[in-house]
């Protein structure tokens, strides 16, 4: 029998994703909706302005989307795709219902007590979840910014080989980061924005939170800085990054770094996942690749393409590194994080327990 | 009288913008084209494959085309549009018969006795044709890469004022700096391609020639070291470069930086050239600015726009700046280059000179 | 003395037009602008989100934005560039306070007593305003949908030559006719919608009216039938029009199609004024041209475009043509109406006239 | 046994959409590569400038490329992606030497006794290839342009209940159409080129011979007549056409129409075959769609898309429709031709026969 699930900002262009690649999920199936006041109490075919190119799944169409601010769903965990501004109070009330929340939006990322997860970055993460307490069995974990995952990813086989001191990045990012309606299209269309509000600080921070060492019931953020620059660009899937980088062991070479790349691997636990893509990480010889509209879609989304790995003419390295930003960046990364857990036996039918408005 | 201008390399997209933008100087009349045997012999205008958006002028479209190979043309001066592959014989050749040569190519640029000129950077440097010695009166005179062009204009007050030590630049460039056909459109639309071929090394090294110091007759290069990071984007026109810097002045705030930026003037001596912007830098404070779509044809497409002037984590000060890449980048950056030496005096009718086709 | 303008709508995509199209016209200069409550009391510098390529000018940055809906704009007359939502009802009082309303809106478009004005097609409908009747001296001119102006320039001469019968239209608009943030570019970039609210039925309806005959004082509109599909592409500015049409007379060969667009010439009248472009028409041999991007800007904007003059199989002619949108199509045909009405003395200086909030 | 494929121009565009479509086919295996001599001698994998964003299978990297014009393929029958400046003198070649031809290539299309063949359209056609006599078991079977097979689906039904007179056509068509390195991003970006050569003709014949009536051993062309404008639009994937028709019965209705396409259905014999979609015909109601990124890739590419069905003021009824270029109109189309002829046993191992490259 599937775990059921609930969605959190479903009507959202991440609540979309959510959807679209839980159809036909082998674990998961999608039973209750929550949106904002406006959609509830109808069929969610009939409010959905669905932007996904597959099909809505029928079963789903059919669901009566909530008001997520009056009842708690009817499920045994929940994905958030909420926006910011509502996702604090909604997971929280959650949390303390006793329900999973598997979140991708912002608010509890960098709490202390909460998993900022990339399953094949930092699966002893998750043990955080035991020093939450909200008063009954729930708990949140989080997965990255859209952009921070990609470089995260990248980054990981070189930080544990060699120590990163330095990092800086310049990131080129598509337009469905922006959700939808998003970016005007005459602010996209033949042109770059160089700015996204709120962008650069998360990219300076997530990354090391989630390459920072767990000891005792507490993530020590990894010691290096990160810079970046964070750009618009006419890209509709696909976050490219330009990362220079030094490390703290002396020489290390280039010849080095693209070996630590190529050997990485996912870990065991995490490579028998339904979502875990055949390789987390692929690397490119041809100095043209990686190219998002070519590679996005590489391991259905979820690997991480690097390619042009040289030597830094001002620090040790640099490389370009693309992920796919709703599928590893935002829904499919929050999926691989519930399939981490759901192996670990953290997510369990919650039949008999009781659904109530009362939480808010 | 105005001085009469050749352009060798006529056909090509460079060229054409000589043209475009030759239409009306008050100082210099295009009276001579030059192209690859196949057009020559026949009047510009049918063997052109005219890509401007601005009309064709008449006058220049029924010269007749000349094989670049065979025979000098009948000019005071030429401007050189012509690919890298033939530029370093041709332009020899020219300087050779007693020509001043104003190249866009790439061949003479880091040759000790070629000015790598930007008027408004190092006007200075103008003095190293004096040092060149081709048998002749002629000289050959450079402008930099559409790239190199704007980041070394943006860091220029940074440098006079500061000192630069590290300067690291990813750049986002347009379409047009490929020339036509150029990119594939099946490579361009709604993707990024993360790589240049040269385009790194050009501005790894440019900069340094221009921002260093004439002394006798030598330039001594900059002691600061780049690294660049070039990425081709769906951008018709425009090369957005994202900049990190590192000072040797300590503790530069970024309030000394963005003063040196806006206290930048045009020497007087160059802003009372026709092609001179009224300001050539240009400084935002919309964090969303500049945008290549919105601001690549300020003044004319020779200003530089500059925006997000902030502290870099890891260096000390970053920013974004915009260049027209085939305005200020090409042809109006050479266009001003002879306007200065034009001021100087050092461009000369040339009635009587016996034209030959010997040179070759 | 210029005339002094006063802007409704002055913070939309069509307002920002108007003023970076008036500064430094010789006839008009803008006086006050009128935008929603929210702009209301602040100057106009810090209200809008410039998006004109051109600089904001000084004078017009400083002026003090009024409530539309509270009081009448102190000017001699006013350009409309509402949303039809508001423009029936705030036209209306200007109307019957005395001022002269050139609009760009839709509402009083297709009024019998209202002229719907293209000045090189149908000038002698400027008369209607005599019919009008608002109890003061006010009176209401528009210009057409930014779809039907191109397609009823282009018909002009055809319909004076040969009669239409029939005229089947496929349009390819351009992204800022949606105004802005319009379009999101989700669904702009690399895709084409096949569909815009209300635009059809406009291409099918206004060329009749516009290309009708005044008898006494009523326009009797063309005979013909219009059918049109009506698309959005990912252009910045510029609507191509495919358009096939068949003739009232009988064997019109193709050459005299092409004679009669060729031999077209803007009446004297118009062609003095100063937004009139040098040619209304311009027709292209090269069957890969008119292209809205390398186009669009002939004549400033004020040329329509015409190319591929050929015969159709199931009609007889079949042509495309491009408009601009945002300037011919909406601003700048504005502006050229007011020019016609200001060579005939129908605006004047309103010095002395009491501008009163009780209209409202 | 899977039958063994050949493929001609196996390094263009085409022939890697083969590849990348027959990557896992039930029924048949590329076994044989020919491409033009600059490649021939080499495995696959180092030649091809690979476009697809699917791997290029591992066991088909490691084929040799031969010299289409020196020696005939090992196989059991060929696909040709050939350019139409040699695939006459090609697929004749074979077809003499008793190979099954299945081309993409235009020039046998409108020959008499070859098929042009859609089998959901014209499977009876496929008889003609009994009328061939090449002197040998070989033949050739087409399938008609990228755009036409969208058109021709859609007007299937519609002509099959009540027949066709006049068929108005405006195509906004993608850039893969073009192949590769096709159209220039500098023509294409931010732009529509209202131009492709040869484009119109086929557009305006092919649907007349595929809706036509096999009566003894020769097809009668339908007797409509088709206009057609074809444009070039800045989408990847995907061939959109405005679509204006008039019937030969009088006073259909659109909800006739409607009615028809909605019952339409893909004959037994081909809905059977593995590359057949679950729909032939998909039709929407809502009017935004289809859009090419969102519904291209539709039952695989192979499903042609329609909307907007409305009634025609000038014709009776119009419509937009929308089909995959590159898949359903080329090499997708050619592999469902194949399955179609394996299904009827017109493609056999042909082991033993000699292959000699005396053909040529």
């Amino acid at each position: 029998m599937k775990l059921r699930v609930g969605i959190l900002g479903a009507t959202g262009a991440v609540g979309q994703k959510f959807i679209a690649l839980l159809a036909d999920h082998p674990w998961f199936e999608v039973s209750a909706l929550a949106a904002s006041e406006r959609s509830a109490g109808r069929p969610y075919g009939e409010v959905v302005h669905w932007l996904e190119d597959s099909a809505l799944p029928a079963n789903v169409a059919k669901i009566e989307v909530q008001n997520a601010h009056e009842a708690l769903l009817d499920c045994d965990f929940v994905f958030s795709g909420l926006d910011s501004s509502v996702a604090g109070q909604l997971e929280e009330a959650y949390a303390r219902a006793g329900y999973p929340v598997i979140s991708n939006a912002r608010n509890f990322r960098m709490n202390p007590e909460v998993p900022l997860l990339i399953p094949e970055v930092n699966p002893d993460h998750l043990q955080l979840i035991e020093t939450q307490d909200w008063g009954s069995e729930g708990f949140i974990v989080t997965n990255p910014n859209c952009a921070s995952v990609g470089i995260t990813m990248a980054l990981k086989p070189l930080h544990d080989a060699f120590g990163l001191e330095l990092v800086h990045v310049t990131t080129m990012q598509a337009l469905s980061g922006a959700g939808y309606p998003g970016v005007a299209s005459l602010d996209a269309v033949a042109n770059v924005v160089p700015f996204i509000s709120g962008e650069e600080e998360k990219v300076e921070s997530e990354p090391l939170k989630m390459l920072g060492l767990l000891t005792g019931n507490c993530v020590q953020p990894a010691s290096f800085r990160v810079s970046a620059q964070c750009t618009r660009v006419p890209v509709i899937d696909g976050h490219l990054a330009a990362v220079s980088l030094k490390f703290k062991t002396p020489n290390t070479s280039v010849q080095s770094a693209i070996r630590a790349i190529t050997h990485f691997s996912t870990p065991k636990e995490v490579s028998k996942l339904p979502s875990s893509p055949a390789r987390a990480l692929e690397l490119f010889d041809d100095p043209t690749y990686p190219q998002p509209r070519r590679h996005v879609n590489l391991g259905g989304g979820m690997t991480v393409s690097i390619g042009r790995v040289r030597a830094c003419p001002i620090l040790d390295v640099k490389f370009v590194c693309l992920v796919h930003n709703t599928v590893r960046g935002a829904a499919g990364g929050a999926i691989l994080n519930a399939e981490l857990l759901a192996s670990r036996g953290k997510l369990k039918h919650r039949s008999g327990v009781e659904v109530a408005g009362s939480a808010f």
